[in-house]
């Protein structure tokens, strides 16, 4: 995949904090604004070691926006207790993301109740229906939507590959997405496209269209699809243009939405975050420039 | 999941030979028949091994059915060498399968040409329009429909789950098989609901009542989804009950079809093929008693 060569415009290119993993926030913030990346996409990790008015400031100074705050959700426990919790955390993560100044909150919205540990037991009976965890989402999503609104915050609901269907999110294809809400106003409930989980979907191109259409594409987020998987299923990752995804035909999609919003890069490897934050940095904005915005 | 207790009837239940690796087709048959089961389902490598009319006879000594030849498919090589030979070797299957006696040609269609190897070099300029091979799939399907109603062989379009779509099958939804169906007669293009692949989708229960009212309903595959992975994705796959798959309730939904056909075990996984094949079969049926058979 060569792409067309263009002069690099990173205006719209926004660093996710998870694809620099081993660096604070602040560290994050400078190596972004140092490339001349316009935003950045911060996980409420990150935040709260900086501390929240703290992270809001750094990113002020800097210059740049912030695309999103990641991440809200888990809403699937079928207890009280686990579901009072998640509508406490997702309140709190939505003060946060309208103190931060970003209007998108990113929710994955949680896998099968004794499936959030891979590593854990088998699941007892009951916890494997996925049709009544879906529907937990949905009620959840309700709850939590008046809160929002009055916060100017947006959920925004990711659809996660199906390999995580059972661990982090019964939410799988954009498809079902747009129609949980469907129920809900544009400006409360979202949808991002995040191409390493949607790129195999026969779907995509029309349910991209159907987002741009209802104004809930709220969110892009580029990541390659790589082979072989590494032995951390959730780290298998890798740079635009390292594996399978057709960068140019997803990003055309999106643009023809009219979507004149951030690309996050949310990148999740080991040998990447291993690597200088410089360095990963200027190797997605080299990526971005040759495989991503030309067809913006 | 404990499952109701019924009397065990496994005259429905299939074994596939994959899940019985280390077992010869004589090996597998003999220890299907000594377990009551009513059938067996064929890959070619067992078929090849023991040769075809061998292969029929041992079955018909048994007193079995075939539900199934596994596999057919892999069309989406972009080259014309590559197109005449996967349409060469999938007329050679459907003879096959016509010899064996069953109607049922279960087909995985292929992933992106240049990503078959897994551990191959990155996919080469265009090779990722994964809409493209998609198209050729349809195409090749169309040219081996004429032959395979000769034969009175049916092409079965499996879904595989999406994680294999770069590399096994660019159709990973059992809606997109049934859409791609659409152009052909139900007695020659059907469609394979495996648990495996599916049961992660919002639409599988519409998908599975449309494959039944269009006649395309051609076979059931049952076998657990399990974390962590395995190593070897492929081989990532664990019995009934030993993973988060909800079987009553998709058992049911295929019983809904009226569906009266096999109930076929696919499992990769090295830590059963490790296992004596008269206890793998046991532990089949034993999990088939309790968690399929009661919702038939």
């Amino acid at each position: 995949m060569k792409g067309r060569s263009v002069t690099a415009d990173l205006s719209r290119l926004s660093l996710n904090t998870a694809t620099t993993k081993a660096l604070t926030l602040q560290e994050a913030v400078d190596a972004a604004a140092r490339a001349g990346l316009g935003a950045v996409g911060l996980w409420r990790d990150r935040v709260a070691e900086a501390g929240l008015e703290r992270s809001a400031q750094i990113v002020r100074d800097a210059g740049l926006r912030v695309s999103s705050l990641c991440r809200g959700g888990f809403l699937t426990a079928a207890d009280d207790d686990g579901r009072r919790a998640a509508l406490e955390d997702n309140r709190a993560a939505i003060v946060e993301a309208a103190t931060l100044g970003t209007r998108e909150l990113v929710m994955v919205v949680g896998g099968l109740p004794a499936a959030s540990e891979p590593e854990g037991p088998a699941v007892p009976d009951g916890d494997r229906d996925i049709v009544a965890a879906r529907q937990r989402v949905a009620d959840r999503v309700g709850e939590l939507v008046p809160f929002a609104a009055e916060h100017g915050v947006r959920l925004v609901l990711e659809a996660l590959h199906p390999i995580f269907a059972a661990d982090r999110a019964v939410l799988s294809t954009l498809e079902q997405c747009l129609d949980l809400a469907a129920d809900f106003p544009a400006e409360s409930v979202g949808v991002v496209v995040d191409t390493y989980h949607v790129w195999w979907d026969p779907k995509l191109q029309s349910q991209i269209a159907r987002a741009g259409a209802e104004g809930r594409l709220a969110g892009y987020q580029v990541c390659d699809w790589i082979l072989p998987f590494a032995s951390q299923m959730l780290n298998s990752r890798g740079y635009m243009g390292d594996g399978y995804i057709d960068f140019p035909t997803i990003t055309r999609w999106v643009a023809e939405t009219g979507y004149d919003g951030d690309v996050e890069v949310e990148i999740f490897n080991q040998s990447i975050w291993d690597q200088p934050g410089d360095e990963i940095v200027s190797t997605i904005a080299e990526r971005y420039t040759r495989l991503v915005q030309p067809y913006l």
